[in-house]
């Protein structure tokens, strides 16, 4: 008997994203086991108030656009459901459990990070705790940080990383225009793992230029140390390019941008980090004497979908498609990327989601060099493949056409 | 008799700037006035220290890599040169000429904004005052901001504005997400003009979706207005997003960028802004207590050589090439571009530079709506050919292929 099945985005943006819910709908089309699919309004937010739509009409053309199209197109959400045995929390799952019964929802599909995996994980454990059975839910990654551990990869981190190479390889070029001693810092999104930080130093393993210095959360920040890699770096030239991730941290454990923002924290407990680079800017203009500029590359590195990695998009699409195919098998489980390489390939299984829920995968020491001020070749050739191919984008009158669902 | 010729690129970094370079080569290569054709380094203090390249032997691989690399190949400068008339810089202009004589140079080809058409102009002057035949002085458009008059758009500034106009799209896409109240403001380059800034309304014309509202520098900038603006565009939606140039003012003249940066000037005398965005953001959390958040696009707009517009990239060589085929003519000019549309096409005029130096031509009053925080629909129908056309540009292993001079 054909169930329904129903999907959701949750967390930040990505280039990617929407590939994976193609991907899905693909998939759940082509599933004997599945009827209908739906297409929940921001994640669980739009269950618990019956805001979804049916994605089951959408012409191929939709899809095409919709796969180029940056950012949850069904809305997301930042919710966090409370612990399954927690009474206070009961009315949530029933409320989520009766919609289910309703719309006969045998498959669940949640695209997002490690809080939607949380999602997933406690979805899985209240319905085992209550005997409900027929419903199958399905965790399917999704973060430009690549820090989450059952896949070897994230999608949507190659095309984060694509962009941020990019751009760093053409502030490099901008930087290079002047003959004036000037140090510019670029802060790259990610607070705890530094891959996206790492992704700067592509340029180096493809056209031999790269940032002079390479800072990871990975590896304690030291200032002192940095000045003197920074006095190390004027000796070969004078304008120096810096990547910092907005997440290292001095040896006591205080974040280098903290402070700059009232301390804020979202509804996960995370505080929000923001002026690393502006912090070092004061530091070192105040240090050196010299031009000092920061950027930060800032929203663009999860949206840019003006460009994007052909194996991402392809490999995010891939495990969307896999996820409505493994879903009789899979409930609670996320569906990670198994890497092969020498020729590099990616497969797609299924990962016990409580094994990877609120862990956080880091770069691994051998990818960060001895002196903690950049990162190795081994590094470099890991990330390679992922940035590989350009997605071709369709435009129109100039800029790249979007898919918008209709305001329900 | 054919004499050499020298290119030298000043100012800051675009997008387009080496097409130009490239169209210079390649109507040097063709004209049969010209011999050689050299490069400074660094503009004038290339010129200055007899730093400076041949570049008649780029084969055809390097000059379509140099014409889809950002920001001068050849460096840039800074330099201003010393009134024509001022004993006090007889010497660098003596040193000027005494090389130019030297080389045989009877071409001289500046490409570059506001201050390098200043240095084409002193030059021009000077020769005259004195009496030097013989070397012919041109200058060539260069600048993202689009505020040079004698041409009706600037080389640069069609890459840039597509750059914006494509990644303001994006984050209208991104923070479309979630359902919290929040703002989102995006500043712009541009000091005093604000070309740049009002191409992030060209989404409205394109696919229905824009930011909110649009504050240039031509138009007065009052907080209290701008609270309110923003009061009546919650009614519409819970997600704004506000597009700011880093050059708007309040009434007093005083920047609302102004003081978070240490009141530094460059050479020309322009003060550097920084934080408009940044002000805002602490201007409206305090007011509406909602979630703020401000996006610098920062050096990308002037860089971001992946994005390129397929116009631009063709009249940014094109002048170029004209500039090299008019220098007999066009001593002491600009070779402008003259605009018409139905259909749209460029060609390109020696204007005199005296007439252009030093004036800012900015966006006119019809271009701004009445409020006076957004763009009319006759901005856009001028801004939207400028952006038209992708350029292909080439990759390897992922990222965009640059081209760099060796070290001299």
């Amino acid at each position: 008997m054909r169930q329904n099945a129903i999907v959701g985005q949750s967390g930040g943006p990505t280039s990617a994203i929407n590939a994976t819910l193609v991907g899905v709908i693909a998939g759940a089309r082509e599933a004997r086991h599945i009827d209908r699919i739906y297409g929940a309004r921001n994640g669980i937010e739009g269950m618990l108030e019956g805001r979804f739509l049916d994605l089951g009409n959408l012409n191929d053309e939709a899809l095409l656009l919709l796969k180029q199209t940056p950012a949850a197109a069904l809305g997301s959400c930042r919710k966090k459901l409370p612990p399954p045995d927690d009474p206070a929390g009961k009315a949530i799952f029933e409320k989520l459990f009766a919609f289910f019964e309703a719309k006969n929802i045998g498959y669940f599909f949640y695209i997002g990070g490690n809080d939607s995996m949380d999602t997933v994980a406690k979805l899985t454990a209240y319905a085992k705790a209550h005997r409900i059975e027929g419903i199958s839910f399905v965790g399917i990654p999704k973060t430009i940080d690549n820090d989450l551990e059952g896949t070897s990869h994230t999608p949507g981190f190659g095309s984060a990383a694509k962009y941020i190479a990019t751009s760093v390889q053409e502030i490099l070029r901008d930087t290079a225009v002047y003959t004036v001693k000037a140090v510019t810092i670029v802060e790259i999104m990610g607070r705890d793992a530094g891959w996206l930080t790492a992704a700067t130093a592509l340029p180096r393993l493809l056209s031999g230029v790269s940032p002079d210095l390479v800072y990871l959360p990975e590896a304690v920040f030291d200032i002192e140390r940095f000045f003197g890699d920074l006095e190390k770096a004027f000796f070969r030239h004078s304008n120096l390019v810096v990547a910092v991730s907005e997440g290292i941290r001095y040896a006591d454990g205080r974040y280098v941008g903290e402070g700059t923002q009232s301390g804020a924290a979202d509804a996960f407990g995370h505080r929000y980090l923001q002026g690393t680079a502006k912090a070092l800017e004061a530091a070192v203009k105040e240090r050196f004497g010299c031009k000092v500029r920061s950027v930060e590359l800032n929203l663009p590195q999860r949206c840019a979908a003006h460009l994007l990695s052909a194996t991402d998009i392809a490999e995010s699409f891939g495990v969307g498609r896999a996820a409505a195919e493994l879903s009789p098998v899979a409930s609670g489980c996320m569906i990670g990327y198994e890497r092969k390489d020498d020729p590099y390939s990616v497969s797609y299984r299924p990962v016990e989601v409580s094994e990877i829920a609120n862990k956080i995968r880091l770069v691994p020491r051998e990818f960060i060099n001895e002196e903690g001020n950049h990162v190795t070749d081994a590094c470099l050739e890991y990330l390679k493949p992922l940035i590989a191919g350009e997605y071709p984008v369709l435009y129109r009158d100039g800029l790249p056409r979007h898919f918008v669902f209709s305001l329900d």
